[in-house]
């Protein structure tokens, strides 16, 4: 198991291994699981500057050093320096390389104000992605990471579970979600991320989110939500439900889902390839003749990010391992008509896979 | 006052007079301005291709095709193009162009993965940020981009004149901020974006959320809160709070304080420097010997994002101009012991300034 500051050991070894001089971190995930420190995402130039070999920097604005230095980040041994409002913080950074390097990776969310002006304050580094050296190491969750993704997969099954108290007919997708976006708030998680309330025609749209749509009998609705829990990990799942006795199309494209969602689920294993994962449900949908109707991969990483390596994906010959976790999501979308989709977590255990969201998955009818 | 169509107009003259071939934008504020399209920050590629000649291209995500259809944007005339999960979206960005190009602007929040992807895609072409062409016209904001902001500031306004209804003494910062992120919903914004309640110490760190700390009779409480509206603008107001008889040392600074930001709000015209702004209130809390206890910049620009030009920095020759609109928000904080901040968002008029928040700023005992 990785913690800070065994992550910071661990990344200076593994950028060392790509050839990068430095990582250069700016807010979000990666720089929380580096060092812990949760910081705002800001035009304000926050960044951990971690080289290969050396001392790491923290390079905040002065108005954040109280927080920075409340966070868990100096305890993993990083230095702390300031910078105020209307100088240019940029410099510092070559400062804290101790001077002029070869090449840099920058986290893969930095801001591109950011990552133009390092590109300015550095200009013989090369910039590459962190993601080279960090997605290794954040994909394999450690057992602790894997019981807040279980603890945040619990959080939105509870959600789910309660749905038949908020999703009837005569109701708006506005309003069945404002009591989803309560309910995930009240199942312990610190913020909602995203509801997904799409009935008849618009679960045709993978991304909808709510509208104004009042609900109808008969309808299938597709109930996409997740959101982040105090420990910083996410949870993402989907449930297709039946509002009264749907049509009969959709009923036969749902089994359809239903078993190719399973079949990519009990594909998971160490040693198999994304690709295959996401082939296993693919192909059953293929063979019943909904292949166009899937639009979209069959699952993402999750973890401190929503969506994060490793990607499930066709043709991805990334090799799962044990530790990885990621969504088994397959859709079928029928413009103008309807859809479905059934989304769980999944991580990839010693010997095979284990569902993190514990409710079923046959259809709910409401 | 610009709408889509008017700001992709307006977008493509002010690209061509900043010898830009074209810019790049991915989702977020600048996208929205643009097209009216709201669309999910991912790693998939949704990009914005706006030549300085011809016509526009709207990249997305093939799952992402309803919704950026059901979206304002076809009606600005940007075409739509789609790629599939698994295929390489970036050359869709060159052929978008109609071939190589010199130079291009990047929305300033795309991420790097996107930015660094762009390089390679396009190897010929400069990299520089959207902003020099988009600040100028998002900080100006229209008669209804104004309606916008009031609309906002009257609603976070609603929420501080009800504070006392929660900040009392024995509770917790924590579930102050909870009884304040419920009422920001409840007084109509779609997001709470942040909630700051920093009492007594906690006071001293500008940036402070909240904590377990329990709120004692005597604390100075700054509350700093704010949200975005369905409308997508900001807001964004910090009163500070005495719960019970404030220390005497905090009273004597909070009419420094006060003094300062009224100074500050009243030097606010147009063809004023915004440094003269920030000016203003640094050198009323400097003569009152507490210029190392204002740790930070006088203001910040808000609209569709709630950090944006203009800034009001020491030092910044930016003329101010109608339609702009900005926080004034001075702050002293006194390590261990307290802080205090005053903010409000003011609008510069054709002959001066106009509040957003109308609620008092004098020093609130609850």
């Amino acid at each position: 198991m990785l913690y800070p500051p065994d992550r910071l050991v661990a990344a200076q070894l593994a950028t060392a291994a790509a050839g990068l001089d430095a990582l250069l971190v700016t807010p979000g995930s990666d720089l929380r699981y580096l060092t812990g420190y949760h910081a705002h995402v800001l035009e304000r130039l926050t960044c951990l500057v971690l080289p290969a070999h050396g001392e790491a920097t923290l390079i905040v604005p002065r108005l954040e050093r109280p927080a920075a230095e409340a966070s868990p980040a100096p305890a993993t041994g990083v230095r702390i320096v300031d910078h105020a409002d209307g100088s240019d913080p940029y410099p510092l950074v070559l400062k804290a390389l101790g001077g002029q390097v070869g090449s840099v990776g920058l986290s893969d969310r930095m801001w591109a104000m950011h990552a133009l002006a390092l590109r300015d304050a550095l200009p013989g580094a090369r910039q590459r992605l962190a993601s080279e050296v960090l997605a290794p190491l954040r994909m394999r969750k450690s057992p602790a990471e894997v019981a807040a993704l279980r603890e945040a997969a619990a959080a939105i099954d509870a959600v789910h579970a309660r749905m038949g108290d908020w999703l009837r007919p005569g109701r708006t997708e506005a309003d069945v979600g404002a009591d989803i976006a309560a309910a995930i708030r009240g199942a312990g998680h610190a913020t909602v991320d995203f509801v997904i309330v799409a009935s008849g025609p618009n679960g045709a749209s993978p991304h909808h989110e709510t509208s104004a749509r009042v609900v109808e009998a008969g309808d299938p609705v597709v109930v996409d939500i997740g959101g982040t829990m105090p420990s910083g990990y996410c949870s993402d799942s989907t449930r297709t439900y039946a509002v009264g006795r749907p049509p009969s199309d959709f009923i036969a494209y749902y089994d359809v889902l239903h078993a190719a969602q399973v079949a990519s689920v009990a594909a998971v294993a160490p040693g198999v390839r994304a690709g295959s994962v996401d082939a296993a449900a693919r192909d059953a949908i293929a063979a019943a003749g909904y292949g166009e109707a899937f639009l979209h991969r069959t699952g993402h990483g999750i973890g401190l990010d929503g969506h994060e390596d490793p990607y499930i994906v066709a043709g991805s010959e990334l090799e799962l391992s044990e530790g990885m976790a990621f969504s088994i999501e397959p859709g079928i979308y029928l413009a103008g008509r309807h859809g479905a989709r059934i989304e769980d977590i999944v991580v990839v255990t010693a010997t095979g896979v284990e569902r993190l969201n514990t409710i079923p998955t046959d259809l709910v009818t409401l």
